[in-house]
């Protein structure tokens, strides 16, 4: 597959998890694995998603409005960098968010986030 | 320097360059560096900066309201992901932008974009 079809397929699998089953993301990070949410920073797998799962808000949606990506080098890493809203249960408007992800190649053929960045962008 | 103190050095020094003199951010990339630019593709410190000297405004200045950073993997990069406002000379409202850098070291110890992706964030 060619790097923009891995990164929509990557971004449509962490989206729809996340809004499903955010428990489910564990797989997708591993040790080394960061996740910068607003500032705060995390690592390893059970840190970021216990992060995800007890974020304030039951129900969420997001719906995704830019997609880019580029290779990361020559460990065959790949950066996904998305733009998007976020609709919270309950709330009215949607927020607006940025977000990127360097995904790193596993020995099984597949990828794991490496690098996971998050900003709401405030209006 | 740890990596915030580095990272945030070279937001400083990347957008006072972009908003007085475009062309001197050649010395940041390479041949093998990546520009997404509102989804247009560019490679290579040649191209990507006759693109970003191209830009129908001849005078901005950007003005950053986060900046983020983590390191990414074994060779020593790192990401700096950062969000902000941009104001064009002539224009009334700022607009929202965010991009990220993938920064790699350079023999010389200093560090050369490898990534770059910049997205406005429309309203």
């Amino acid at each position: 597959m060619d790097p923009d079809t891995v990164a929509k397929a990557f971004v449509d699998h962490y989206y729809s998890t996340f809004d499903s089953n955010r428990a489910a993301l564990v797989g997708l990070y591993q040790e080394s694995s960061m996740l910068t949410f607003e500032g705060e920073k995390l690592q390893g797998a059970q840190a970021i998603v216990a992060k995800l799962v007890g974020l304030p808000f039951p129900q969420c949606l997001h719906k995704i409005t830019t997609t880019d990506c580029q290779p990361s080098g020559p460990g065959g890493g790949m950066i996904v960098f998305v733009s998007g809203t976020l609709q919270l249960q309950g709330e009215q408007h949607p927020l607006k968010f940025s977000q990127m992800f360097h995904l790193m190649p596993t020995p099984q053929g597949s990828f794991y986030v490496l690098n996971d960045i998050f900003r709401l962008n405030y209006a």
